[in-house]
Parts: C-alpha cells; structure tokens; sequence
C-alpha cells in the first residue's frame, strides 16, 4: 500500500493534490477497458465468461462511438491455486486473494496512466481489487454500490461462505476487528470509510449485514426507499452524503436490474431496478464529471435459460456502461466525432 | 349469523370489544394457512389447483423464515353438486353457496383461534365466504380488495353470470334489495357496509359495476388513478378513508398484478400493477398490525402457456403473501429465528 | 394545396372559422379507419402487413363498442414505381411521395367528411401525407409526435437516407430551405410551423436532428425528461405548450412503446414508454375532446420473434388507439350501447 494511503494528510499538501487531482478528478480524457474472467468468489460457474460476453454485446464499438480515446487492455490471467483450502466456512481464500491483488495493480495503473477505467467481471468478489487499487491513486474517493445484495457480510455473518458477499468487509477500515486474517490478503488492509459509501438497489440484506449496516449507518437505499423517494431523489441525496469534487467508484452489480432485463446472474431477486432507473443512475454519474472506476460484474452467461436471457443481460451491462461514460437519450450536436460516426453508420445501414 | 354481526351495537360494550381485540385488532402471534381448492365461481378449469401451485412455489418454506408459528390446515373438500341448475343466468349457484359456508367456517375458526389467516383459492367467489366467516369474528372488519376487477356485479347486471365477478355483491348491506335469493345462499346476509370497502388496481368495470361503484360511493383506485397519485398516496389515502385500528381483510386477486407477472390466470387485464406497487401495497398492510385475513385467489395453473408462466404466476401469489405478513426488503436484525435460518441456510448453501 | 393551409389568415375570418370549427374541433361523432399498407419509406420488408396485423388483433370490435359510428374505409392501393433510382441517398422517393400524395387526398377526405381519422401504416414517412392532408382540412392543427425517434433529418443530415427518418422535416415551414427538391414530393409544401410540434418519447436522435431540435426551439420530451417530470407533468407541460382548442394531430410510432411490449416493429430502443405511460398519454389525449387525426406506425408483423411478439405488439396498437378514442380505465355508465354490448358479451361468454 503506498503512500497515497494516507488521504486526510494529503489534503493539506497542495502539491501532492495538484497531481491527484490531475489524474482522479477531471474529466475523463480516455477509457481503458479490462477484462477480469474470474469466478471464485462464488460457487456457480460460468461468470467468468463475463467479460466475453460483455464484449460479444458490443461494448467496445459502442464505446468507440463516444468521444474519448478507447484502450483495451484485454482479460486479465488469474491463476487457480489447487491447494487451497476453505478458511472456517470460506472456500478459495487464497485463490481469490491472488486474483485482487492481480486485478488492485492493473486498475491502479490504468488509473494512474489516466483512464477512466471499467472493469469487467467476473464476480462481485474482484471489487476489492478494483476498488484497492483505484485507492491507491486516489484515496479520497466514494464508493456507489448498485446491487440487490450489499456484499458485507464477515467470514463469520456469511450464511453461505461465498467471498463474492463479503467484498465491502474486506474495505472497510471500521470492521477492521471484526474480520479475521485470511490467507490471500495479506496484501491489503482495510482502506474505506463507511460513510464514503452509498448503496443503491438493495432487497435481499442478509441479517448479519443488516446489524452492520446500521451499527456503522451506512446511508443505502433499498428498493423500497426507491420506491418512496423516487430514483431522482435517491441520486441527490447519494451525491450529497458523498460531498462533490471526489473521484466516484461505482461497482455495479447487474443483478441491480430487474431480472426480466438481466436473467443471467448468479442470484437474481425480483423486484429490481427498471431500464430506465438504471440509465438514470449511470447518467447523473456521469453527469458530475467525476467517475473514475466502473466495475460491471456477475453477468453469468452459464445461467441464461435462453440465448435472449443471455443476450439481454449483457446488452443491459454494455448500456449502463455507455451510459455510465457518456451515451446519452437526447442526442448530442454534430460534431468532427459524431460526423464520421455517422460516415460509418451510413455505410453500415446501406 | 352469529350475534357478532351486530357489529355498531358492540362497540358499546366494553367487555366484548375487549375480547374482539384480542381476535381481531393485535398483530400476528401465529398464521394459519388454509387451501380453497374450488372453481366453480367461473367456468374455466384449473383454478381449483391454485393452492397446490402456490405451495409448490415454496410458501411454507417462506413463511416459515418468518417470526411466527405456522399452522398449515391443508385443502379443505368441497362437494360439486350434481343438480345444480343455473339460476337466471348464474351458473353453479348451490355448488358455490355451499363451498362458501363451508370456507367461512373454516375461516371463523381460524380467526377465532387467534391465527393471522390465508386463504388460497381458487375463483374469486371465494372471498364472500372468506370475509363472512371472518366478520363473524370481527364484524367492524375493513375489506381492501385488490383485483383487475371490482367483482360487484349482482345476478341482474353481471354480463357472465360468474359469481366470481359478484363476490363483493353478496357483501354489501347497501345491495340487498337488488340481489335476487339465489339457491345455496340462504345460510349468509350482506354484513359490510360500502364505506368499509376500498378497491386498488381496477382496470376492467363494467358498466353495471361502475354506476353501482358510484352510486354506493365506493373508494376505489383504478390504475389510472395509481398513475395520477402514486401508489405510496393510494396506500395513504386506502388507510385514511377505512379509519386505523380496524382488523384489515385483504382480499388480493392475482390479476391485479401486470400479466407479464402473473400470466396464468382466467381474466388478465393488461396495465396492472408492478411488481415493486404489490409488494408496496402488502409492505404497507403489514405495517398496519392489523392483516387478520388475506384472500390469495385466481392462480390458474392450467392457463400458463410454459411451465415458466405457471412458476412465475404462483412466486408472485408466494412474494405477495410472504411480504403482507411481514417479510421485506431492508432485511433485519439478527435474532434468535435469523440465527437459526442462518444456520439452515449454511448447510442449504453449502 | 388549397387556400385552408393560410391559416393565421383564416383565424380572423368568423365565418369560415366556424365550418372549420364544425369539421375540426369538436368532440368526434364518428370515426373512420383507413389502411396505408406501404413499407418504401425504409429497407426492411413486412410493415406493410402492419394494418392487417391490427385488424387482426381486434381493432374493429374494440372500436364497435366505443359510442361513435365507425366507418371502416379498408386499404389504400399503393403503386410501387419501377422506375425509382434515388436520390442522393434517399431510396424510392417518387414511390414515398406518390403514396403520401394519395394518402393525403384520403385523409382530407375523411376529415371533411366528419370523421375523427384513425390512419394505420405502414411506415413512419407516410405522416407526411397524413398531417398534409389533415391540415389542408384543418390548418391550425398541433402534431403531437410520440416516438422512439424524432424523425426530423433531412435528405442531408440523415446517416441512412430513409424517408420514415425525415417525416417531419419535409412538414416544418423552417426547414424549407435545407430540404433539397426531391423528385416525387412536388405536390406539397411545408406547412406546420414548429411551435406547433411536441415531441413525446425520444431516446435515439441523431446529431442532425438534435441540432435541428434545439435550432428550431421544438419541444421535446426524451424518456429522460419523462423520467425526470413524469408523464402527467409532460401532457400538461404538452397541451400548455400548444394552447388549447385546436384539433390535433397524434402521430403513434409504435417504437415507442418499450420493446418489451411491442418488440415487431423495425428500429426498437430500450427503455420506453412503459404501457401505463402509453395509455396515459392517449387518454389524456382524447380528454381533450380535439384529437381530429391519429397515426398508428411501425408494427411490422415479419419482425416479431415469435407469433406471441406480433401478437403483443398490435395488441399494444389496438390499445393505444381504443384508448384514443375513449376507452377508459375506469370504465363508464351504463347506456343504450353498453346496455347492447351487454348482451352481446353476455352470448359471446356463456
């Protein structure tokens, strides 16, 4: 961990935030885009064929359309280690702690090299990576966390042991006591605040993680608070716990979604966010200028009871995507951009 | 009818209204379910395997997650007569007539003995001998009827003739002298008044109903009128309009729900209600204390054009049912009952 | 072009306002139906078969039990010229301008003839003859333009060249000077000015049309602002917009609507009009008691995955346009014709 660490002291040092904010809080100049196919912070195969998908749908063509320049740095290799032994009821702790420690370096670069980066999953599980290693260039950024679950629960709140739910107990510097040392994370410590932390989409909250979510009162919106506040609301209020001017992470987990728009994950529950509310969300980030890291995880190709499931679950994760970077529903004026895009679409329509 | 019909009268009387609130006005200790598999209010077949298709969904497993002892009364036997000439144009009248006597019953003793009820159906004909047995009970009962449909047709003015679609007719005290004395109902008197009535998500009135809706005054909300005020106003304005501290009888029509949720049924009306407005409508009944039965009626297995139309239908019936008895989407704390699930769920998971 | 279309004139002309007035602006006393089978205003084949696949669905017995006399005026017979080279890249433009040149002559004459005008396409470039042919009848018209698309390129900014991409901008007395003389369009001259255009649904405009859009002031609402005002704050913001008590023009992409619930149509996007919303919009609509023309474009039977997706998406179609011309949620009294469609339905179900 280095010593971009050690955020409150930076503030003070005028330099230093010269150059943080150089790379961590204007505007995105490029995109790099990476694939992280990795499944161990779970039990089901078939999400690590995520990023293929992804990219199957379009992302990179449609991304091309927007106006930043584009660089894809390809799938990232995980290695599967053989012996590695669940920790009490935690399988893989070893094998999943390589692959964050793997996956925390390459953001951290294509951060520091200046991209908006996007991470493709693979499980919700590489969120410690991604979001350590975004840390390490930037450590006063937020975190948005779009999910139906809220992925902190401790090896010892988990009902199912899976590391995939417990992604935000391994940042958080406030359970820092309540975790125990697995092997694999050596690498890291705890590196979070609770309230830089804002959940939208929740509605199937473990109990363990209900006690923690209060105890520290993280501010989350579950369905039912969208359902009260309205989304608009719910994006006002997120960006006013957070304070403005800090660079976003924003982890999205595609079973945010209704499952009628994205049936190919691993752990569905309905009731979930519309087409419309997920665009609302990725648009008002992007419109504060300040998104930094986007992880798009859990779109399982595997559990697609159709190739439509599969289809229109990696269609959704490219247009939150899109959206998230830029793509917008009312258009935008001619530009040099747009008018050799339209070269383009000319030729492919005809 | 018993003298607990007398209903204005007892308020009067201290001692009894006490022992009524023991019954009726406290919230939940235990739950009783309790399986109408009859169909004879309509005449399409398959709507009698309801119970058996939304306990196949998994409701005991759901219900018992949650805080109160179960009692599972199975299916009750109802007898299909073999003489059962229409009447007018209404088919089936003594078959149905005595299927209600039989269910309200039932229902009585359930309520009676203290248990938070459920009634699966089942045709909507049902709810007259469901809310008849329970305002033996608890005669000060609200009816809060959720349904596609307002069901108030009487024999003169139903284009069917189905009893199905004139359930709420054989309630009303303001109707009696417009409802005919149809064979196999001679056992039962109206015993609701039509201020203690309110209607969520109609969206197919005919136009008998809708001059009976307006002459009676009726509170109803069509969907348009979810539109207009949001399901969270419609919820306020429902509660406002039956007065607090009255015990609710919820009688929730499958169909009320959009058909993309619930497909397999006998009457879909496109436009319904959302996932996301169901469960704020039983989220909000729950919150009162005061559910003390609840109809889940018109789950037709038969109808579902894939086994998938089926599933999807009786989850619905099974999310609706868990939410208004107090499952929901913020999670809670953990306690004695969530230890022990958890521990469940480990070894499911696991 | 006959003198009607010198409207501001007219306005001061008390006598010939008020035959207007007698034709235009009032609540309708009958409807027609007219078919426009015609698909040259694009490439893909099958949106001919739209008309057919509405009647299909129903749309005369709906409309039967409305209150009004229906005239169903059958299909127009449109020739496909042989001899149509393009023109820059537009394809077929003397086939699209002949079709809407009688396309034009029918719909005024349905209009002068008294009848609210229900035109089914059949692709989006034939509301060129649509609303000419309805202004030339009524020159004080609104167009209320509901669509995916804001079908306002011209010849020039348009990336593919098809005409059902352009409707608007050959009617918009502004953009006279940016639209080349295109063989085949020589009978008409623009004739709407843009104040008097509202835009309801976009979410896929192209560059031109968004510098157009926001040159000309046109009012327009994107899904965004739909999701940012509600759809009840835009009909109001939409008839504040265009003053009220003059007939209008509704134009119905079927694209409008989400794909999920009309998928056969030719150029779908994510995140539509949710049917509610669609139903409002046509409700609102004819509360106003001045919808004088209504198109109903894009179902493209050949498009569907499967026979339910056709099905869905005319049955979507059939709605919209009942609802139109005052089908109601909430359902109304009864009168001699409900009283007859009564017994009407009372033979078709038992």
């Amino acid at each position: 961990m280095s010593s971009f660490m050690r955020g409150p002291l930076l503030r003070t040092q005028g330099l230093l935030r010269t150059q943080l904010n150089n790379t961590c809080q204007s505007r995105a100049h490029s995109v790099a885009v990476l694939g992280a196919p990795f499944s161990k912070g779970q039990k089901r195969r078939g999400v690590e064929h995520g990023p293929k998908a992804i990219r199957d749908a379009g992302l990179i063509e449609r991304l091309s359309n927007l106006d930043y320049p584009l660089h894809d740095f390809g799938d990232l290799s995980f290695q599967y280690l053989e012996k590695d032994e669940p920790y009490m009821h935690v399988p893989f702790p070893r094998t999943v702690g390589r692959a964050n420690k793997l996956l925390s370096g390459a953001v951290s670069n294509a951060v520091g090299a200046g991209h908006t980066t996007i991470m493709l999953g693979g499980d919700h599980s590489l969120a410690i990576g991604s979001v350590e290693g975004h840390a390490r260039q930037c450590p006063d950024l937020c975190l948005i966390w779009v999910d139906a679950h809220a992925d902190i629960n401790t090896p010892l709140t988990s009902p199912s042991g899976n590391l995939h739910g417990q992604s935000v107990a391994f940042m958080l510097k406030e359970l820092q006591n309540k975790m125990p040392e697995l092997p694999g994370f050596s690498w890291m410590k705890p590196f979070l605040s609770a309230k830089d932390l804002v959940y939208i989409g929740l509605r199937d909250v473990d109990p363990g993680e209900y006690d923690i979510l209060k105890d520290l009162g993280v501010q989350y919106f579950t369905m039912r608070d969208i359902d009260r506040l309205g989304i608009q609301r719910v994006m006002e209020v997120t960006f006013d716990h957070l304070l403005k001017q800090r660079p976003i992470h924003l982890s999205f987990d595609i079973d945010a979604m209704d499952p009628s728009l994205a049936p190919a994950t691993g752990t569905p529950v309905n009731g979930g966010l519309t087409y419309r509310e997920g665009i609302w969300i990725t648009e008002e980030i992007h419109n504060t200028g300040l998104l930094s890291v986007m992880d798009l995880v859990e779109v399982n190709p595997a559990l697609g009871v159709s190739r439509e499931a599969v289809a229109s679950t990696a269609s959704m994760a490219v247009d939150v995507i899109a959206s998230s970077l830029g793509q917008t529903r009312e258009g935008g004026p001619i530009t040099q951009e747009s008018q050799t895009l339209k070269d383009d679409t000319e030729q492919l329509r005809l």
